[in-house]
């Protein structure tokens, strides 16, 4: 794929400052970016960098004074940079529509049109797949589950029995939805497992990444929010309940029953016990472990987790602790041994 | 599924106390349970809310005087409430006997009776499978493996070559056992292998959840023991030994040859580091970082682990500690000038 | 497999001290090694036990003294130790040359010869694989990816499109290549998608744990230096740069663009924020969580990661510090009263 930087700036409805003529091939960041790469500025190192760029052109919110290089002046440079992408994507072959004859579908599936079902996938009785979706290579559906439209299930996700997913969904491979939770009885000296009679509901345009894992409910359902977004590797226990448009990156763990408002933010590695409420737009930093109950708005770190500032202020004086109390202790000594030459 | 309380009562051989006429159609948790479910009291908390729920009826352990619902009065609760949630499960289609036709099975395979052995399966030469087992979809048993009886190894589980699965084990899906350790030793400037002759032995009533790995072992196996239950996401490196009837939550992490004895719980992303050893009963809290030996029955928490008792006191701490020093170095100061005033 | 020491010393090119007639058939540890056993001595632990182990016959550096017990004295017992337990590895058949006719392979995919492609496996148009790589069972590999000679790629595994896999790479199961890294523009009240046009290269001698994740990058490529060699469970995210011959332990988590030097080795369970760079042969110790970059030879522990001598002693600290500041505060309310008292 090829375009001037006009025909660019026409596809982005950009305003375009500088020579058009050039043609743009890729996109790439301002250090990288070569003669037929277009690049971008979202924060003011960029815009910094943008003068000394070896790109043909570049994505800005405002024009640049100064930078001797073809600009692209857009209301919003992140939608103009995705829509470059997309423009840019390598090109690659459209899953073939139909049923791969190496797939095993049970007898009483519905499947809707346009859908694309990859070799070796296995969609277990009473399944509804629908229109537009893709079920990659080596995917297994368990019995009643539901895909929605236009989703894309990746290769070797398994999706057990009784699970719900809405339209536009993405689930990455090698994930897992609707597993069996860890919830046992200890009785008669061996722990016995609660039998899971729920499900899993994941709402519409949700995305999940590679190797994660969503357990279905013991009672209800596990739910995650419409607009929810998951990286890989992460445990999401039974009963919990997501909101919407969150952000949950990789190798969160989130234990049974808690509840997750709108619009949270889950750094990396962070761990949620059972039962905790996590009110609308809180943001809970990397690897925090979080014991009790996050306010709406609250940005919280460590572990345990605490008000940030109070986590920053904690966590800059480890470096200096172990010094800082023997210099104090020093001191004390000094004065006591002073008060008992006076006493 | 519908029962009367009555016959439900019959079935659990509990006492009923007051009417048994009504259906029950499914279990519930008292607060969002309906007029065709039952719910049940396990602790002080359920007792509480019992009076104003809108259950049909409700399991319980002692009659709870004063709430106008119908009681199911058994010796224990969470017995009850198993045979409950099986009675009232969703009704799926056992897995077909026998061996689906585009399951790849080597020659000398032996499969015992009623085993069902799902699509796309792949079973290496000299595989083992006891009766009534379940290979789901997807799974890969590579050479000389042995899984026992009345197992259920769900969907595209890989367990590689001699590695001994007990009877009644249940591995979900995803999940890999028998991978080769990371053992590597630094030899002409580059890390080499070191082979892992060992396998992996997971003995009776263990269940695994999903995206694990268990790890081979260099010399002998791997264990884990009898009735251990291991949740998603854990990791069981090379050589460990894991005793009888633990708890193992989510995203744990055990080092290589690490020795954990029976009864032993293991909180959600803590991490052990190799060669320690957990004595019977102990209990390591969520994200603990154990970095030496833990006696039988000893609570630690904390990264380094510590005893759990010290690790809340300084846990509670770090909110006021940067404060606490600032004050602490003020009076200092003033005794300090106090001192100097009189000198 | 059966040699006698004799043998045995001859195939390691060692020197023989005692007697070499007996037989040997496996190598394990001095503890556990019966009388067909080899074991051997890395470090001064093992050379103490040496004289009370029932093995046969031991792999030493140096001759010992006073052990009773045949000695194979060679230059690096590390190397000698491989080099036996590939001689007494257990007998598997080599995966059969050749596609499985139950694999699905696009049509213009190329594949050197030698190669192994197991049951249940999908290529998709445009891949390459090079000569004596075995492909196993259940593995998808999406389009124009290629993947080098003598490769190993287990069970399951998924490589998305356009992903760079070198020579002598291992890939153990269920390890997911080239998913969409989590970058996301919040854009009109959703979180969109950043596309990932970028690849992922895994260069030659990298060794891929189970259940890994490796996601693509948004420019460019996601690199994994030659000789790295990766544990189970780990995520590296989009656009990170790893160098050569370095060590990732379990459930290690490295967020988007870090840049990792040579010889650098990462504990089990260690956390970097994005962007943070770390210099050859630092050292990041388990459950660290990285927020700024490290200088090269620097060893760092804790969250936030502080110099390890430091992070020792403030972890020494955290059992004591509650009591240690409240000693601290009785001296100084002691001095205060007897200053009260005197003014």
């Amino acid at each position: 794929m090829e375009l001037t930087i006009s025909q660019l700036a026409e596809q982005l409805g950009a305003e375009l400052a500088g020579d058009g003529k050039k043609n743009i091939s890729a996109v790439a960041p301002i250090e990288s970016a070569g003669e037929n790469d277009v690049t971008f500025a979202t924060n003011s190192a960029h815009i910094a960098k943008l003068a000394s760029s070896n790109a043909a052109a570049a994505i800005v919110q405002k024009r640049i004074e100064g930078a001797d290089i073809a600009q692209l002046i857009v209301k919003d440079v992140n939608s103009a940079l995705i829509t470059s992408l997309n423009i840019f994507a390598p090109k690659l072959k459209a899953p073939a529509k139909g049923i791969d004859p190496s797939a095993v579908i049970a007898k009483d599936v519905q499947i809707g049109p346009d859908v694309s079902i990859g070799p070796g996938v296995f969609i277990d009785n009473g399944v509804n797949i629908g229109e537009n979706t893709v079920i990659a290579a080596g995917c297994k559906i368990g019995q009643n589950s539901k895909v929605g439209k236009n989703c894309r299930i990746d290769s070797n996700v398994v999706i057990y029995y009784n699970c719900t997913i809405g339209n536009n969904v993405v689930i990455q491979a090698n994930t897992t939805i609707g597993s069996t939770g860890f919830g046992y009885a200890f009785i008669n000296g061996e722990h016995r497992l609660i039998p899971h009679n729920g499900g899993v509901i994941i709402e519409d345009c949700v995305e999940i990444g590679a190797n994660c894992c969503v357990d279905r409910a013991k009672f209800d359902n596990t739910i995650i929010g419409a607009g929810t977004k998951i990286d890989n590797l992460v445990q999401i226990a039974h009963n919990v309940k997501i909101g919407k448009c969150c952000l949950i990156v990789a190798q969160v763990g989130i234990a049974g029953s808690c509840k997750i408002g709108d619009g949270v933010v889950l750094g990396g590695q962070a761990g949620l016990v059972d039962n905790v409420e996590i009110g609308d737009g809180a943001m809970i930093g990397a690897q925090s472990g979080v014991m009790q109950n996050i306010s709406a708005g609250q940005k919280v770190l460590g572990s345990p987790a605490i008000e940030i500032r109070n986590a920053l202020k904690f966590m800059s004086l480890t470096k200096r602790l172990p010094e800082l109390l023997k210099q104090l202790g020093k001191r004390v000594d000094k004065l006591e041994a002073s008060k008992n030459d006076k006493d």
